[in-house]
């Protein structure tokens, strides 16, 4: 089985790590060689997109913005899954929330524009609200939070605007959910998500919360969805909103590598090459730390890896301001024992000074 | 770091699978390039043994019978994990039994002879015995069951032979125990066994047996042994004693890739690496099921990986009869669940008949 993954980032990275188990042979194509690539079996350019596409049975990806007719054409050859729909949606935000409020997700209150001056104002009607760009956002990249018509910070750039109503929520969770071609659909248990300036810091998983699993069932459902999805989502108190969804492997899925019977990895290479998914099962408490910003030395990997229950998966990616550069793997028998762990460890990696970092 | 493994079977290769999270590099030596090589930064051939290890920072084996002048080499640059002791004694089956019956270590009656002829004398004296070449056998090859002096098949050849009279054994377990540079200890929970035609078919673990930790424990502090180690044991219905240990990473490991916090790949690279092993803790039941000498096709991917816990590892070689080409990984609630979910999925490979495939 010849899988190509568009984009060689970590995502891509561990979807092989993953996969090679099954005996599959996996193929990248990218901009760059990123980490997916020094593991892949062989690399393709982006201008090589039809002698990539041709060498795969299946074709997937890790990342949004990768160039639309390599999409196409794999879509074309009828090898792309998840298919084309889940990601023409998930490119554009304003067509994400359309796509949403339309199929009856409950989301933030929001509104479009194609006017930074004309979102401001939008913005300072709902008093606390954030401004997006549609394109090209990740990690709160593109975003500015506006209070009463004030922001700090450059004005964004962008043909289109979406400005959301700021949820007032409890807590940020997420829940990876996949789906198979015969329509079958598989959720892993939600996890509770610690969010830091626009970045995944922490995370612990399970969660009780059965409405999310139900909203994610109904969503692959409704997209005709394959593959696992990763969904986010805000709880205010009463209702699971939905933040945002990406139609692929997700950081908020990476503690499903530890304490599981099946990975969110293994379970999109099983759904993507045609194969049934599995009911996950958990074992055990698990979560993950994000290593954001800080280079993953010899002393850091020594430090991290002399931790009972924990595993670090470096990606190999040179150290950038706010970048991710790796996560560790946490298990333990309680949540509590867990939430300890992750305190412990990320301690040992930000020193109580995150903001240096993220 | 980067780590050169001797050998590129599928010891090494799942070495690399497991080792690569922590972002390490790994080199494979081999006559040919087995199924570590194709997922290795970079291969050597056995004729390039001093640039090899010249690269590597750490070198270790996943197999016995590596050319001696490599081992040689890499010890002589302080780079071998485990050291040479322990290979030289295990490349020797009679210096392997003296070494355990001169440390107190239980093991069964034995004689050693450089005659095939006076060997089966000796094993007819023993009544029910077991002939084997000291050198190169693993996996029941280079052996000779004599029953009163009677034995069916061919003699053997060789220059040395040992004569083990027959352990009436209740059955057959293994431990994997590793430890690091600074003496400590970490052994995995003892599994139960079950080996067909000289070879593992299937195993489960946990198995109650503390006395398989104590004594693995003094084999390892007594070889001042670096990395993983297997080793095998009968259970007579008083003691265990030991069958024969492996200096390497070993197939009654398998099932801790899957349910534990650690796998023996990661704990060996750990150690190698001159990191600390960590305790490991068994998540849940867990076992494998061996594929032997059939073919891994597209057919037995679907049924195999169509199970709940269960994960295939197909090694990407070439099928032949009592060839290993894979395991599955399974795991259950329970012991008894686990051992019927074994059946079933050896039912699916051998369909009843595994002595066409062993």
């Amino acid at each position: 089985m010849r899988i190509g993954i568009l984009g060689s980032g970590q995502l891509g990275w561990m979807l092989i790590l993953e996969g090679r188990k099954f005996g599959y042979e996996f193929n990248v194509l990218d901009e760059s060689r990123g980490p997916a690539a020094r593991i892949a079996d062989s690399f393709y350019p982006v201008s090589e997109f039809r002698k990539f596409v041709d060498k795969c049975d299946y074709v997937t990806f890790e990342f949004e913005n990768v160039p639309v007719e390599a999409l196409e054409y794999a879509q074309s050859q009828d090898k792309l899954r998840p298919g084309l729909d889940s990601i023409v949606i998930k490119k554009r935000r304003s067509l994400e929330k359309k796509f949403l409020k339309d199929n009856g997700f409950k989301i933030a209150d929001y509104t479009i524009t194609d006017n930074f001056e004309d979102a401001v104002d939008q913005a300072a009607k709902f008093g606390n609200a954030i401004i997006k760009t549609s394109e090209s956002g990740y990690d709160g990249k593109g975003q500015l939070h506006v209070v009463d018509g004030n922001y700090s910070g450059d004005k964004l750039e962008g043909q289109e605007f979406v400005v959301e109503k700021f949820v007032k929520f409890q807590y940020e969770s997420s829940i990876m959910i996949s789906r198979d071609i015969e329509g079958n659909v598989a959720s892993f248990p939600p996890s509770f998500n610690f969010n830091y300036m626009g970045k995944l810091r922490h995370s612990n998983s399970p969660l009780e919360a059965g409405q999310m699993s139900e909203i994610g069932s109904r969503l692959v459902s409704r997209l005709n969805y394959v593959g696992t999805m990763g969904i986010e989502f805000f709880f205010d108190g009463r209702d699971y909103l939905i933040n945002e969804f990406a139609p692929r492997v997700h950081n908020g899925g990476h503690h499903t590598l530890m304490g599981f019977s099946i990975s969110q990895f293994a379970q999109h290479v099983l759904a993507v090459s045609g194969r049934n998914v599995l009911q996950p099962r958990q074992f055990t408490p698990s979560g993950i730390v994000n290593i954001v910003g800080r280079e993953i030395d010899d002393q850091l990997t020594t430090a991290l890896l002399a931790n009972e229950e924990t595993i670090l998966y470096n990606y190999g990616k040179t150290p950038r301001k706010g970048r991710k550069l790796g996560h560790v793997n946490i298990t333990d028998k309680t949540i509590e024992g867990l939430r300890s762990r992750i305190s412990k460890v990320e301690e040992i990696i930000y020193k109580g000074k995150p903001e240096l970092y993220f």
